[in-house]
């Protein structure tokens, strides 16, 4: 639906980075916001040989005549991008050199690495190199999505916004993962036993990504300064069958997670995030609780669902990073986030 | 609670200009700040005779030496405030020379006119001129408070976060007016007569000022270009007889308002504000629905408590001011609200 006239409005020039189903679903909106005239989808990235070479448009049911190339450097010279939505990884380590890429080529960068979203802690020098190469040339990175970036942090600080006190803040997300993507039923360990779950968990092999960035960013939101993080993982058995289009799970195996962090100020407990993704979760939901004047206790019905959500937190950042001052932005720093180009 | 160590923090100096309840709320909550070092009360101004020369920390129960004085331009010379927080009346047109005494003096203005929430539309000119002279002077200027400035709008707009469409967006407030403050409960007609409700209605004496501000705080966060707007007043009428601190409704008269506002684009009825404040209120909610992709239903049980929450957002918009760009400034230009000093 068009709410605006969409002459003169110059769109925003966009380079899809990564056609996982993220990066898809990404393209797809992107598209739909070319017909309104908000933005362009000028470029697809990704190394799969199974999708470079191939039409966007193809691909997604759409005559987007955009073909996903693996050359990112050639990508972003030609296409000239205002910016690039990143959808490579979770982890920043490996993709900060991609990111670093985006930003020479001038192109601001939403990403949906986890650990991009408050990467101040666990990579200190990457996270001064990005905002130093990013203000260096003129434009915004950012990390964002739906959780970390906005069910379990951003709206749980929103939360607080008339808060005159606030002692302690819990933040609860359950997860129907049943009618998730493949990769998130996987990483719940969808169908292990209990045994499996334990000896790759503590390889450090699965779990949701991203919690501890959660908790910071909901520290640093109230300046909280914490002193102490606790973490922990455990499995949500089947009591019955469970079965997806891609998992059957035993009674007694793996439906999901529980993933809680816990933050404390000088041991007194003030954030708690406690996440349930798991197959077949029955009471899907969101829930934000400020223990402090006035109480709030805010809930999303039903819960948010994740993998569109995280498509709208980053394609909605578009807007915002084009206009915040050049560096290494959070949530924190842009303005309230809001829906673009609807 | 101190969660950071306050030495070495540099409070931040603030004015309370406006000493009525909810001024004297916000004094309280700034002398609890002072404790933690987050901001200090510097000064106070009212005009009211009952108040000028009394000390605020004998009319608050606290320890605070500021006396409450009338001439603004000596005390903000005097105090030099880096932020005042203004709470003298509802109305721009009426409360402009008081905020712009306050720029050239050199203070950022937060203040809970509603009418300054989202100025634009009705009064360009003085919109125009505060943009101007904040920016000359370097300070930011902006209108806040819970509603208009918050629970349906900035909240509201939070929500569409992750949306990747939006179709229609409709939010509910209802408040029970007999916990709230006198003047409040005489602004939603507590205790008139159905005839006198409506007179007074129409000599446009009454009735919750903002929620046409917040109908174009939503528009504009989305940008929807709101081309019809349609507004509506009517009683909520006592069934049984009502009693508060203040007033006494018999069954059949004005229990308190209903008031909605409309906006449409394109004949299509896109945003729908509804707010209910009664005395007695059963269900006080705050409510916010999505209609698009992916739906949010969010409700804050039992609602937002106003009067607590007004002062919290004016507080909570001071470190976020410190840091903004010269200028007016409205909630949306502002990064994501949240508490301060908690």
């Amino acid at each position: 639906m068009k709410s605006k006239p969409s002459a003169g409005r110059v769109p925003i020039r966009v380079v899809q980075y990564g056609m996982g189903p993220i990066g898809q679903a990404c393209a797809r909106v992107l598209l739909g916001k070319a017909r309104t005239g908000h933005a362009l989808l000028v470029g697809a990235l990704d190394i799969s040989p199974a999708l470079v070479g191939q039409r966007v448009g193809s691909l997604l049911g759409d005559t987007s005549d955009v073909i996903i190339t693996s050359d990112a450097e050639e990508t972003l010279a030609l296409c000239k991008p205002n910016v690039v939505l990143h959808t490579t990884g979770s982890f920043l380590g490996r993709v900060k050199d991609q990111i670093l890429r985006c930003v020479r080529a001038g192109a601001h960068v939403i990403s949906s690495t986890e650990e991009l979203t408050f990467p101040y802690y666990k990579y200190p020098e990457i996270s001064e190199k990005i905002d130093a190469v990013a203000k260096d040339y003129g434009v915004v990175v950012m990390g964002t999505g739906v959780n970390p970036g906005y069910a379990m942090d951003t709206l749980a600080l929103a939360a607080t916004g008339v808060s005159t006190s606030a002692q302690r803040i819990e933040v609860d997300r359950i997860v129907d993962a049943s009618l998730r993507r493949k990769p998130l039923q996987r990483k719940v360990g969808a169908g292990l036993s209990p045994g499996e779950f334990y000896a790759r968990r503590d390889r450090g092999e699965f779990g949701h990504i991203g919690l501890r960035e959660s908790l910071r960013i909901v520290a640093a939101g109230l300046g909280w300064v914490l002193d102490e993080i606790e973490e922990a993982l455990e499995p949500i058995l089947a009591s019955r069958t469970l079965a997806t289009e891609y998992f059957t799970v035993e009674p007694g195996h793996t439906a999901g997670i529980h993933q809680t962090a816990i933050g404390r100020c000088g041991g007194t407990e003030r954030i708690r995030l406690t996440l349930k993704m798991y197959l077949g979760a029955e009471d899907p939901v969101d829930r934000v609780r400020i223990f402090g004047t006035p109480p709030i206790d805010m809930v999303v019905k039903g819960g948010i669902f994740g993998d569109t959500a995280t498509v709208g937190s980053l394609v909605n950042a578009i807007p915002r990073v084009m206009e915040a001052p050049p560096g290494l932005h959070t949530m924190i720093t842009l303005p309230v986030p809001r829906a673009f180009g609807v």
